[in-house]
């Protein structure tokens, strides 16, 4: 069935390929921006407005009136994301506007959460078994607008359904987190500085997470679905393979710099329920055609 | 040392105590209500306002300038609390309170949280192990607003501790509830219709829970603190205990009425880490002692 879609964030990262993957499946797709101009796709309806400010989202959801909500907006400082301050606003504005969207009558929301919202001293992060225990502010920010919307939804009757993408990266990936920065360094002819690289972690191409929000929309999926790979990565051995595909191992110095103080040994996602679930939706890229396809947008664009 | 401290819902059931428990330790106390007039104890300060106003909160907690807020307010309608539509608006109203509060420099916030952010399924309660996943909207509003605050105060560098009271019987309970339902039907000579009642329950009288939310405030604590019994009784346990403090065993009607469709057959508090802390706080009520007092209170007011 065509539905009308709000997607918040849909300007962004991980955003603009739900917006392309809801456009693709045949549905109505209103985007609020602040940065109206930046990354439009053909097909979408952009609204500028303020996500953080209450009364314009209010205006916003009433005026669109749409069936969905797809909220993926969360704008905090990139390079220090696990501990923004930021992310307080974003909790709030988050609550404020899933209460407008439901006051003006939707019915389903589809949030972007994530895998800070795990106890990540459990490593493996199962949907309804590991427990909700964020030790971010990010990831505390985050469990505390999937329990404030979880209890929203049940008043207004409406549906919830989350997704938890766990690490991304890809096209348009923000220069100061890891792959972009090997990435851009080796093309560069650059050292890349890294940690010992021994952490291990849920790597998903940046595409795949979109889609994995835009097919958790238009289902009748309710609950948390992990969107991630299933497969622990060392860290290193992306950054190898980055070396790899751009032909320079010997810019990259593992060890060169110390890890940070908190950093878990693994965190991955169990993808049982999420592969066993009807959601319309697998990963098409693989950690080796996804860094590829990460590399040839970095040398044209990046 | 003596603090100024901003009490919410301190001329409600719980929160009376803890304006009372705050006083005798020797602090300032200042009670924004809605509802002056009402249960106001000599010594504290009140001041009338709408805790669901943001700007209002933000116009108080900048005057009164306190060092520590306890927030215990939350108004719900009492005979379907768990599921309540206004629940959402007192996460919204506790997490704007919060972040007025740390903006105007607090630097301590003391939450009064509930045994419903736990997951039931568990039956036995114990902080920091069993996974906090409710499921009621009063649950979920309230484990919300403590992972909102956990991230605001992180923000602040402010500190958070939770209290998590049980179920609470006491002086003031809402007719609608079990216990002063049943006592208010055996004082006035009529059946008590209760269910089985061979579900188990951790039961306090709401002063201990009031004071536990004052020690609470008043310690260096941070983090999440059971604040019940420890003992799981059979609800049918209080409902005789009652019966044969009034002396009308005859009224009691056990299985007259149905058990609601969900209803846990084991909710109780492992309080081994509140008491293995340096909180200056023991209960000070027995069953007997309790269901006593509060049959003197209804003989009295009821």
């Amino acid at each position: 069935m065509n539905q009308k879609i709000i997607v918040t964030g849909g300007t962004g990262f991980i955003g603009q390929h739900t917006v392309v993957d809801l456009l693709e499946r045949g549905h109505e797709v209103i985007v609020p921006t602040s940065r109206k101009g930046d990354h439009q796709i053909e097909g979408a309806t952009y609204i500028l407005c303020d996500l953080t400010d209450p009364s314009a989202m209010k205006d916003l959801v009433e005026e669109v009136r749409a069936d969905t909500l797809v909220h993926i907006a969360w704008r905090a400082a990139i390079s220090g994301l696990w501990g923004a301050p930021e992310n307080t606003t974003w909790l709030q504005a988050s609550l404020a506007l899933g209460r407008a969207f439901l006051d003006a009558g939707g019915k389903r929301i589809a949030l972007c959460g994530s895998c800070g919202e795990y106890d990540w001293t459990s490593g493996m992060c199962i949907e309804d078994v590991t427990p909700l225990r964020p030790n971010t502010i990010y990831g505390a920010s985050k469990v505390s607008v999937m329990h404030g919307l979880t209890a929203m939804c049940e008043v207004a009757g409406a549906s919830l359904v989350t997704g938890r993408p766990f690490f991304i990266y890809g096209p348009r990936e923000h220069e100061s987190r890891l792959t972009a920065y090997v990435i851009k360094s080796l093309l560069n002819g650059k050292d890349a500085e890294c940690s010992h690289g021994m952490q291990l972690r849920d790597y998903s191409h940046v595409a795949d997470v979109g889609r994995g929000m835009s097919a958790l929309a238009v289902s009748d999926l309710t609950g948390e679905y992990n969107i991630g790979s299933g497969e622990a990565v060392r860290v290193k051995d992306v950054i190898l393979e980055i070396a790899k595909e751009v032909g320079r191992p010997d810019l990259v110095k593992i060890g060169a710099r110390a890890a940070p103080a908190f950093e878990p040994a693994l965190i991955v996602a169990d993808m049982s329920k999420t592969r066993a679930s009807e959601l319309d939706w697998e990963p098409r890229f693989t950690l080796e055609s996804g860094v590829a396809d990460t590399i040839t947008w970095f040398r044209q664009y990046g």
